[in-house]
């Protein structure tokens, strides 16, 4: 042998215990964890297929959907945004982004590759997308997709309106894909109401589950469109023709496409099932009070919210302007570091800018909400207090 | 709200214990399973860049390679054959499959989708290929990439000769790609002395870990010459240029790619600890040993391995002929039903024609072995018994 075993693993995995606020993943539950060691079990036996059957019906509840093609792409969330466009998109189609922080131009990265025409609108500094903007970029671009996140974690800015774009849409002839990987939970999201073609979320959000497994679903109208393509759709992972076979979604049978990690649909389906229990309602209004007397407590601590306007603020993912002179970096080690919580700084646009708070799932409580505002200003004072003393 | 929160979720999760000895995935040990209960970590925390530093070490042992360009993919063994693919293929190259089941022609599927001009070499039946045909089609074809299987799970046979491919590999100035899913840990696999180009393999088969994260490695003359791509690879998720930077396979900062799965990270982590403390050497010894005894049993029951040639056969996933007359579905079934154990039948080629005995992981013991033959036979008679019976 040339190559040595590593040393490292020697060592006993170490894994400490966090308390996870800030963009995700938050928190599972013991719940969660505790299926996670659940024995293996093969991707083709009858109890996991029946455990995706459950987990499909749970993602069809908390996306208010009755779509057939509702299933689980099995990858992080991202690997949701590819599938959503490398099954709609054939080589030069005209696709639209709507930018309101990072998520938009990373679905223009992948759109472009499977070669969409990209085109992208972009909302004003800090705030959600007009109807009347959209209105007008669909009169200039004529897209054949639109894509828009529903709330988009890097700014924390929340997109309303879906259902008058849903409507849109539906006048241009164009497919509405929305990304709800941060929102769902949080805000209210009714999939066929509002005619959305396709929506993906991440489970290791609001929903509380583990990363690696992405519930999407695509309306009959995507579908109908996707069955139609003139070339079978670029990548084999995300063909939710196959994959949609292996889920059962069309009522022919059962073909193995890929092998599952029953450890992580273990996981998923408590995640669900408990989410089911306390019902998708109460969980979007918890989430919104916990966001509600967060943005109170900051401005309380003389802090200023990033999102000028409350109603494109999202509830999950809270941005707080970083008060002037102090090193949001310190900040986040000190939480870190006395409490094990985790305080995030920005991304792309919001790096250096924000602090993000991230109140989602287990750690969408109101005691979350003040231990996380009560080390936040404790982290400002101990930072401030010491960049002062450097000075002297 | 429109759609109720299902019923089926108000049921508590149930998962039986088995013995998987099919062609995967294999059971976990609970130290894996106990692993992955751990708490989430964040993508970017160190415990958790530090654990993805020790997988990656790990994974350097088993293919025996010091590529940097060594990861994992965030998907199942099938996403490891789309990186493999995806970051190689630019539109119009001639890509050369090898045949010896299911897995080249899948590989073509795939191939095609990003533009590959796809061709086939098919092994004589129940065959591996040989150097011979294996140099007439390169002589034919003169292809940009070559894609083999060592194990081919539908069909149990070992591809051999990876050395002198890899030779012929780079007199032809072709990327070899070698699928060692269900074969790594069951027979040598020397990634950098055989130059083998790109390599991934299955983590839930003789690696005794979860399925989900999928190990893979390129080459240095293979990640020269995708930097050199004229296009990016088509797919984002897949794309190992971000990948590797994310994994600090580059040496430069790492960045945010995906959020991966820390659970399924702990169990593969704890998976490839106990795999390098037994020692790659051992560990296929002991495969072999394993594969040698189910061979010699399965005489000794009067049945038939389904691959003439001793040396085309995988010792990781064992094929074994059907008794004339015998139903295979009442056989596992019996199997399933009285034992909790699976044994397989075919897939593709071999449908109807075979079962698959997998020994893989913890289930290559010459316990497991002896148990898996006399349940086999067991119920086999059985069946047997039963149809004659009926005839009566």
């Amino acid at each position: 042998m040339e190559v040595p075993p590593p040393l490292v693993l020697k060592r006993p995995l170490y894994v400490p215990s966090k308390t996870l606020m800030g963009p995700g993943p938050s928190n599972c539950s013991q719940r969660v964890l505790d299926a996670m060691s659940n024995p293996i079990l093969g991707h083709m036996h009858p109890e996991c297929l029946q455990i995706m059957d459950e987990v499909r019906e749970g993602i069809k509840y908390i996306f208010q959907t009755l779509n057939d093609a509702t299933m689980c792409i099995s990858g992080s969330g991202h690997s949701g945004m590819e599938a959503a466009l490398c099954n709609l998109i054939e080589e030069g189609d005209v696709v639209l982004l709507g930018i309101t922080g990072v998520w938009g131009h990373r679905a223009g990265d992948m759109a472009r590759r499977y070669g969409g025409d990209v085109r992208y609108i972009e909302a004003n500094f800090g705030r959600s997308l007009s109807l009347e903007e959209i209105k007008f970029a669909f009169d200039t671009h004529r897209p054949r997709v639109f894509f828009v996140a529903q709330g988009d974690s890097s700014t924390g800015i929340l997109q309303s309106q879906l259902r008058e774009i849903g409507e849109l849409c539906r006048q241009y002839e164009c497919f509405l894909v929305v990304d709800v990987v941060a929102s769902l939970g949080g805000t209210a999201f009714l999939m066929d109401e509002w005619k959305v073609d396709v929506a993906y979320t991440g489970s290791q959000k609001a929903l509380g589950g583990p990363a690696g497994l992405t519930p999407i679903s695509f309306s009959k109208r995507a579908l109908t469109h996707i069955k139609q393509r003139k070339t079978k759709s670029k990548v084999y992972y995300f063909d939710i023709l196959l994959i949609g076979q292996y889920w059962g979604c069309y009522g022919t049978p059962r073909i193995y496409h890929h092998t599952i990690s029953s450890t992580l649909l273990y996981g998923l389906r408590e995640a669900l099932a408990h989410f089911c229990a306390m019902g998708l309602g109460a969980v979007v209004r918890r989430h919104q009070e916990c966001s509600t007397r967060l943005q109170l407590g900051i401005e309380e601590l003389g802090l200023e919210m990033f999102i000028p306007r409350e109603e494109d603020r999202l509830p999950t993912v809270n941005t707080i302007k970083i008060p002037f002179g102090v090193d949001w970096k310190k900040v986040a080690d000190y939480a870190m570091r006395k409490y094990n919580l985790e305080i995030s700084g920005g991304l792309g646009p919001t790096v250096e800018h924000v602090f993000r708070i991230g109140l989602m799932g287990e750690n969408a409580t109101l005691e979350k909400v003040d231990m996380v505002l009560s080390i936040l200003h404790e982290a400002i004072q101990s930072i401030k207090l010491r960049s002062e003393r450097s000075k002297i």
